[in-house]
């Protein structure tokens, strides 16, 4: 039986699913062999397409129904894979498992009518890791500093309001397949800081997730619960939370079951513990191999997998301690933890040392723990990119941290064996995204997770089709103009060569150079009058440099060989040291924070010139917040060329206003 | 009939009144003459003091009943004045009205022993202006940001909680009692800010500010209410509030006689029109006359006073715009007004042109507007001077405030002729102002109203020997010593030589040297490489110190002549400007810093020998505190002295540590 589509409410973008998307396949004779609930999802969509575009879908016929233009098949129980041929006029999609037919369907829909061109070449597609999961920071109920969703820059939640799970799950179910149509299979429901009420969604409180669970399961994608290590004692009544106590192992046993009584094809457990206030294994004296393992054997019987976030560090750090140095802190705490995880244990890793900066080095614990199944965490939503009020589209940042070799040979996306994690970027809001050119990172997370070798431009060419199908070559070139390099352009116009921070304390948007300078986190560019940047080095500085495996560790231990990009974040320079690029690092600082104003108004004259080539609400939002933008930027602009100004005392060269 | 003496909650700490300070009192023979219930008030105080400690009253006794240690007498019907006699071994407090008398008792209880002393030479007082007022900010919905009492840190509201008047307003009486003791004759009752739901404490909800006006007015305070100038629109319906429109006038009218029907001894109402966002004229384009005037006509009837707050500025400013003066935001709004003001509208004008730092220059527009009554506003709460986390006993800071002349004859505290108020400090905390020791700062507000040239040390005299009326000097000379000179170790630790905040944005508790230095607030220090300050000066700054009279003007205008400690108040020097101190300014700013947290080693010392000399939880509580406040001391000494170092690279010529 097909499975109707979802349909969002009234007045909701439907992103890179519009209609007219499904035209090739909705106007064709399609064939669907299978059985079991994905391909009855998938045979919904193809009745949904023939509906719309007179096309006709059948269901296991025999031989004597054809001619098809379109065969989907699965052949086997399991697998995501899919292979896609043309030969003799019929396109056929074979498909090792229901999962596969499901990926194979949207990429039909993607290859639009090149799906069925003569002569096209066999291709199998894989992904590349198994999970590709999103993490979502909501609250159950609203948090009174941070809101339905931490940092969320896209409405309320998509699960959450009110308390409790919406009791209207058709939104969930479209956000599902969205989720699918990219290639995501895995979603976490709650914030990784577990508060009060939501530490019960994993006992008293289970039915909300299972609801949310049996609407995103028709897509594929499995539910994961961010849970409290403390919740034997928070929850159970026990006096210890202590991971090698008897009673807490059957606790977590226990609650367990019970998840999965509620949700058989449960996930598994998303923790952040020992991390910014959140409870965990050291205040037993106990490693977080123990606290990760604790959970892993409840887990284990029903084939769950525990996602043990990496990211712990002093967030109590005194600013005039200098030997202490944050971007250190996962990888000491981490790789003599090598080997003792057990195998459905994901140690989950920032891509970089720090917290989403808009540029990092990639985590030098990435490759140093090969005994250990990792899972690299991106960050879709912009919190440190601009809160989708400015446009970055993260793409090629993320294929750059993909491609890395953190040993000189084997790439990020290889290594990430445990899978692949963005926090995500989507709301409650009208275009998902807020900003309706976001949508573009979530698909690009989405395909870079399936392969994490693509090219980035490429992925963004299937998403401007999809997205406009309908669109002349002048759209996709705009979108090209303003979301290539955007990336590049944010980083312009913020935190100069690597050094990061220097935003506004607690919400992260807006410039503050001095903003955490003097403060516990562990974030300072200490900039003074003769220079400006933090000394990673082994030789003289904290050492992070040494983390790395070479080349790395020899390349960035010297400022010589440092990449110009990332100076700031393993040297303290002189503001006359002269980078690669010829230009002196003060000079850099104006003329980036110059150039980045201006991209960003050659951008928004290009959005501009966009109008009357797609949904004008969809125009008008993003046109609104390019104003954000450009405000935004020459504020940054102004404000760090001002500081360095006021502090260098050197004048820029071609003699801009600095105030 | 004698009025019970008000009984706060158990446990509720009795300030200056505790009952050991009534015993001189209680253990003689009292006669009281008068009738009204001020008078009832004055016999439920003396009646109580004799049921605890032996001593006997009687009211309105004829000449057989004598003899009489104490004859309290009221001889008119009217008037805060009173005389305090001595002769034929009976003291004798004679007052021209019941208010009169309730300062005469009061200040027969400070006396102590001293009142019953032979010899004592007849003293009459009478407060220098009428009306000594406290405005509370305190909202009835606890705000999303700014809480229930908006720069509280003292717990909660007195009047307020869960959203409405409190039921139980015995400790409400017991607040009007204390405020007696001191003084202080006026309380606004709400938040300046009036949001969405305190405007109704106007109309529909006035029924639960006149619950709290009967609850002060047995100890002669009356009650006023800030009221939103919007009110004809947001509750009136009215489509404007424009006060020369007909309807907003009669509006106004109808709704000041409700309230009157609610309250007839109202006090009037207090309003920040045109300031940070709250609504006013201007949006008619009226003057702040026009608006003032308004409402003035609705009380005139009745006897009520507007009090209109000219803290009237720009808070949208750009930070890259040097020539608007914050500063010079009230002289120019309002000394073209002068004479334009309805004699019941009194101009409300903070001490300082800026807002509430631990160092400012007087404000310009007190002395400039002779036609207007003018009220000065000081902060008893204390927003930047340690959030009552830190000792800092304000009483010299005030003085040297009403003392300064304007025009080099007349000192603030006579030009205030319209009264003299204070953001009052106190909540609802066991020890009204969180701090034990901040109880001072209200006290000696409530004494300084009273009488300005009176010296604050012996009004501190006054404060001690009321909270601790068997205490050892030594204890005295303890709590001098922690007091006397807090203000200026307070400054010392923090902005130095007059250029204010550097404080941390929004709650302005810490140090943040850029904190507010690129923000749209108006409030910026200019520091760069070679110096730091701001250039108020008429030949090449903002002018404003222009704005000043004779001898301030000139004094102020060049750095040879203006006070060391507004320096920077008023110009921009190089770090190496020489005081008439004989330090550079970079060697104060080091210097001062370490002298402050030594000062505040010393005190912590000094608090720690107190311990037994007093109340335990009281010594305890402070005890805390003293931890904090070292704490932020040193907080503030290193990010300042470390901040002006990297910026100066000037070292300290004692070679101390700066990071």
């Amino acid at each position: 039986m097909p499975l109707p589509v979802p349909v969002p409410p009234e007045g909701v973008d439907p992103a890179w699913l519009p209609p007219a998307a499904f035209r090739p396949l909705g106007s064709r004779r399609t064939l669907i062999r299978g059985s079991g609930p994905l391909v009855d999802t998938v045979h919904g969509e193809v009745a949904e397409a023939c509906a719309r575009f007179g096309g006709r879908v059948v269901r296991d016929a025999g031989p004597g129904a054809a001619p098809y233009d379109l065969v989907l098949a699965v052949t086997g129980s399991g697998g995501e894979e899919f292979t896609c041929a043309r030969r003799d006029g019929t396109t056929t999609v074979t498909a090792a498992g229901p999962a596969g037919l499901l990926y194979g369907l949207f990429h039909v829909v993607r290859l639009g009518e090149d799906a069925f061109r003569a002569g096209r070449a066999p291709e199998t597609h894989r992904p590349a890791v198994a999970s590709r999961m999103l993490d979502h920071w909501d609250n159950v109920a609203v948090h009174p500093v941070m809101g339905q969703v931490e940092r969320g820059y896209a409405g309320g939640s998509l699960f959450w309001a009110d308390g409790r799970a919406r009791g209207d799950l058709e939104r969930v179910r479209a956000y599902g397949r969205l989720l699918a149509a990219c290639g995501i299979n895995a979603v976490a429901v709650n914030n990784v800081n577990v508060h009060a009420v939501e530490a019960h969604l994993l006992t008293d409180r289970i039915g909300e997730v299972a609801a949310i669970a049996d609407a995103l399961r028709p897509y594929g994608v499995r539910t994961h619960l961010s849970v409290t290590f403390a919740a034997p004692v928070v929850l159970g009544g026990l006096p210890t939370a202590d991971p090698l106590e008897e009673a807490v192992r059957a606790w977590w046993a226990r609650a367990t079951r019970r998840v999965y009584e509620a949700i058989p094809d449960f996930g598994g457990y998303v923790v952040k513990a020992d991390s910014e206030g959140q409870p965990g294994p050291f205040a037993y004296g106990r490693s977080h191999a123990d606290g990760a393992n604790a959970l892993a054997a409840a887990l284990e019987p029903y084939g769950g997998t525990v996602h043990w976030r990496a990211f712990v560090y002093d967030h109590r750090q005194d600013w005039r301690d200098r030997t202490t140095d944050r971007a250190r802190a996962a990888h000491d705490h981490f790789t003599p933890l090598d080997g003792a995880f057990a195998p459905n244990a994901v140690l989950q890793v920032k891509h970089g040392p720090m917290d989403f900066q808009v540029r990092e080095p990639v985590s030098p614990l990435i490759g140093a723990m090969p005994r250990t199944r990792l899972a690299v965490e991106v960050q879709a939503t912009q919190e440190y990119t601009g809160q989708q009020r400015h446009v970055c589209w993260l793409g090629p940042m993320w294929s750059e941290v993909l491609r890395f070799r953190p040993d000189g040979r084997t790439p990020v996306g290889e290594l990430a064996r445990g899978g692949l994690v963005a926090v995500s970027n989507a709301g409650d809001d009208p275009f998902w995204t807020g900003h309706p050119l976001a949508q573009a990172n979530l698909y690009t997370f989405g395909r870079l997770a399936w392969q994490p070798d693509a090219e980035p431009r490429a992925l963004l060419d299937e998403w401007i089709a999809l997205t406009h199908p309908d669109a002349p070559g002048r759209l996709a070139a705009g979108l090209h103009a303003v979301l290539d390099g955007s990336w590049r352009t944010y980083e312009k116009y913020t935190a100069p060569l690597g050094v990061g921070f220097m935003v506004q304390p607690g919400h992260h948007y807006g410039p503050s150079v001095d903003g955490y300078e003097y403060s516990p986190w562990g974030t300072y560019h200490f900039a003074d009058r003769d220079g400006v940047g933090v000394d990673r080095s082994r030789a003289t500085g904290t050492g992070y440099a040494g983390q790395y495996a070479e080349p790395w560790a020899r390349l960035y231990e010297s400022p010589d060989t440092c990449p110009d990009e990332l100076l700031l974040f393993f040297h303290h320079v002189p503001y006359g040291h002269v980078l690669h690029s010829g230009r002196t690092v003060i000079q850099h600082i104006y003329d980036t924070h110059f150039e980045g104003v201006a991209e960003v108004e050659r951008a928004r004259a290009v959005w501009a010139s966009l109008a009357g080539l797609m949904d004008p609400a969809r125009h008008a939002r993003a046109a609104q917040r390019y104003e954000e933008q450009l405000r935004g930027a020459r504020e940054w602009r102004d404000q760090v060329n001002s500081y360095f100004f006021r502090k260098s005392g050197v004048p820029d060269r071609r003699g801009r206003r600095i105030y």
